[in-house]
């Protein structure tokens, strides 16, 4: 049919290489997800390893269909990464969170995450400059050294989350993960001091502006999470009191979630950690001011968001590892790469063990509780899990070293091998975390196949069974409710909590929160449906 | 402190004005949706008039605080609306869609949306050629002239959503609706071949050529939608038959539903008519594959989407009205705007009559059945609620008269007035329409202001209440379950489906549906939960 051929050709008004790209990662997600699936039961594998090892053999397929001359297919971009896929994560992470655990363990995961990433940074630094120097290397600046400590100290929280199971190990976890969290913030704050530090007049001054500059950051950050977070679950309370829409609830905290992170980093703050803290407060407010339906959509809704970025993350570093060009350029031979990878290595399982083993039993002598000392086996584990580099350490490498006015061989060399870390790093320590933490601690609770899906349903069933019962005391309620906390510490109640600072601390607040936050921004038991109203009520009944 | 300020200028690793317009654009959003829903009780606004009027206020803010410079934040950009906003909105319409109401009308609909469109299309190209050369602009050339006749004549789907509804006026619903998604898919390939269209050998071969290209596009891009929405409905059956993943049965579903229209792309189909029937299909079968929370959270995760990319477009448009280059560009006088728009508008309006009362006409002499028919009312809104014009029309003019290489005064004209059209005929058409339904049809059966809430909540309050009574009677459960059909109707029951050779039709398919489809693919009664799995049955011991 003539013209037939001529109309279609034309019949796309955007570039067609995004609609491969697209196209071509949706399937590879797709197939990640039906993977996965297929080897949950399977002790060594895990989605974060399957997508990785997917993306680097589609990254050769790619490669072989150009005929060896490039694997791309997207550059990997900082701003899709930070903008788009980190921040549906770690908001996930927040609302998701044990906040009993969280807050309990706080002091230790401030610890890890701040001094450890500094210590972290430190040794990193300096081995780094006198390895690389040994190996025969010139081109690279103080500031690259500095650098290369910050992204090395970089862990990733990600595949952590995938490894550990917050269910059979709840203090491992939250330390594990929380630390994970903290440290992002530090290893970017560090990093971006780094990359704008004049060395020349390099003084204690610094050091102490470094500080300050920390602490400023960590403090803000908190307080607009925070601050946010209440926010939506004014509104929300006050908006929707009687008459709920299921789609405008999770459009606004889904929305406001993301405004929290957009208005950090444009306030130059940890846009992670303002999401995070905006996630726990929103789970601990926000998300009991809405509609039943609500309640189960938000949960689910923002695990598969930030489950569709991590796959995705995952499958996009593991494809550009077999960017070709990149390798070319580095112009390196395969011994250079493998004693620089090495190197890398070394450093990160050096500088995680330098601040792990110290801090942990530091912290374990501050502790009259030995039931709170974390134990040699526990530190062990602790240090393993954070052995994983992942996207964070990949978008800072590319920031550090490509792009810049000086694109030099060795700089190419540092991407080159800060890939291979990430992914040596992701599919060993990745692999065998899991059956150590079964050989280490004993068998899990309940069978680690279906854990990933019970956290949010045992958050969803206790509210509908248990709300009617505890609505006049929320006191009992709280400590019933929360799901946060193990049978066993259940027991202690009134007297446990006096024991211990730690415990007076959340005990002072559970009573200010009862008085003054809960009656203002809603929470569990303090927001009063209307029989009247149509879907407060017939929500109910329409679910049970 | 001495650094820090340095420290954290460097701080964020992108591009500040992304984050800007990004923070500008949620917080937009989170005050439209605020408004909507204060003003849900007003019968004269709705959400894209809220968000219209809003971006168009904001669009004068930015101008204001430029003085006078630019008001855009975002350039309009096709892709971001091809790519990522319209496919949640087509997607979610399917998904939610009622179904039989929709293939009862599948003639009428289909008549509106091709015939009519093409009578229209003619009749504005036509019309515009002789009013413009009247007005006394020159420049533009034959293939314009189509052009406009294409873009002039794609009604907007996405206001017609918010403007009727499903509950109180079904049928209405479904023809208008309906009649949209093949319109857009009609007037998008008919600018594509009118763009490419050599008019030097315009022939009768070219204009077969024309239906040939139409029907091609039409029947392989509903199959393509049909045969993705299947391929996920029997991987989801076959892989998650006893254990549920509700993450990963909404990322399947999400990500499976945009591949299609991703490929339909890029295959040069019409990814809108693909990914609506996909939504068809997965509403039909996939969704009762998936446990009972994923049924909840998709419903409602898919509808917040669709929301979100709604009220965006709506910001998008309003703000980019004001974008003052575009109007110093064009260098006309206010007596031509006016001119070129009111000559615009009256074509819309005029096209639309043309196609509509005769239309409707004709296919009512076809009809035996007087209850069937339709009336000279319903005709008239018919008319009425298509008149808007939307995104897509703004989307085809900015393709059409913007970044080719000769960009003249009269063609930054066009899209002035495009904008123009689109602004005043949302806002006059969308404010008037629900009234004049109300004074029309007479009241809605139930309060129009919870009517948004209750279809999603009638979706899903049915399979919970009467799954199991009706489980092994799949054939009486499609009637109770299905959720589309009017009391009314219900009652004809078998005789009814036999008399009228379209019910004749559905009774076939209906058998063909529960004899092989649904044992293959799932679907209502024919998904067996195993009492013993995890969240099979537990899924429902929670909720209930």
């Amino acid at each position: 049919m003539f013209g037939v051929e001529k109309i279609l050709h034309e019949s796309t008004p955007f570039d067609t290489s995004t609609v491969i790209s697209i196209t071509v990662f949706i399937s590879l997600i797709c197939l990640c997800i039906i993977i996965g699936h297929l080897l949950e039961e399977n002790r060594w594998a895990n989605e974060s390893i399957t997508s990785l090892l997917l993306g680097v053999a589609s990254g050769g397929v790619v490669l072989l269909i150009r005929k060896g001359q490039n694997s791309r297919i997207l550059v990997f971009n900082e701003e899709l990464f930070f903008i788009y896929l980190l921040p549906p994560i770690i908001f996930n992470a927040g609302f998701q969170v044990k906040k009993k655990q969280f807050f309990k363990n706080f002091s230790t995961i401030l610890s890890f995450g701040v001094v450890g990433t500094l210590i972290s940074f430190c040794l990193v630094s300096v081995g780094v400059q006198f390895l690389l120097k040994k190996i025969g290397l010139t081109q690279l600046s103080v500031n690259d050294y500095l650098a290369l400590g910050a992204i090395l100290s970089a862990t990733d929280s990600v595949c952590t989350l995938q490894v550990l199971n917050q269910d059979d190990t709840p203090l491992l976890y939250s330390v594990v993960f929380g630390e994970g969290v903290v440290n992002d913030a530090t290893s970017i704050v560090l990093f971006n001091a780094v990359q704008s530090l004049d060395l020349s007049n390099l003084s204690a001054m610094t050091a102490l502006a470094l500080l300050g500059t920390f602490l400023y950051l960590f403090i803000t950050s908190t307080l607009l999470g925070v601050l946010v977070g209440l926010l939506s679950a004014f509104i929300i309370k006050k908006l929707y009191l009687s008459r709920h829409s299921t789609d405008r609830e999770i459009a606004l905290m889904m929305l406001m979630a993301y405004l929290s992170y957009m208005i950090a980093e444009l306030m130059d703050l940890s846009g992670i950690l303002t999401v995070f803290f905006c996630g726990v407060v929103m789970s601990h407010y926000t998300w009991h001011n809405v509609s039943e339906s609500s309640r189960i959509t938000s949960k689910h809704a923002f695990a598969t968001m930030s489950f569709i970025s991590e796959t995705f993350i995952f499958l996009y570093v593991g494809m550009d590892t077999l960017d070709i060009d990149k390798w070319k350029e580095s112009n390196a031979s395969v011994g250079t790469y493998l004693a620089v990878s090495s190197a890398m290595l070394s450093l990160i399982l050096i500088g995680r063990a330098a601040f792990v083993f110290p801090l942990a039993n530091i912290l374990n002598y501050t502790k009259k509780n030995s039931d709170k000392k974390i134990n040699f086996s526990t530190q062990f584990i602790i240090w393993w899990a954070g052995l994983m580099r992942g996207a964070v350490t990949v978008a800072l490498s590319y920031n550090a070293f490509s792009g810049s006015v000086e694109v030099s061989n060795e700089r190419s060399l540092m991407i080159s091998c800060t890939l291979i870390v990430v992914l040596f790093s992701t599919l060993l320590f990745g692999t065998v975390t899991k059956p150590l933490i079964r050989a280490i601690l004993g068998a899990p609770r309940h069978a680690v196949s279906y854990a990933s899906d019970i956290p949010s349903l045992e958050y969803l069933d206790i509210p509908f069974l248990e709300s009617q019962e505890n609505q006049d005391n929320p006191e009992n309620q709280e400590t019933n409710l929360n799901g946060d906390e193990e049978p066993r510490q259940r027991r202690g109640g009134f007297s446990l909590i006096m024991k211990y600072p730690t415990g007076a601390v959340h005990h002072i607040w559970r009573k200010f929160d009862n008085k003054f936050m809960r009656p203002v921004f809603g929470g569990r038991g303090f927001v009063t449906y209307e029989p009247a109203s149509p879907t407060g009520a017939a929500d109910i009944s329409h679910e049970q």
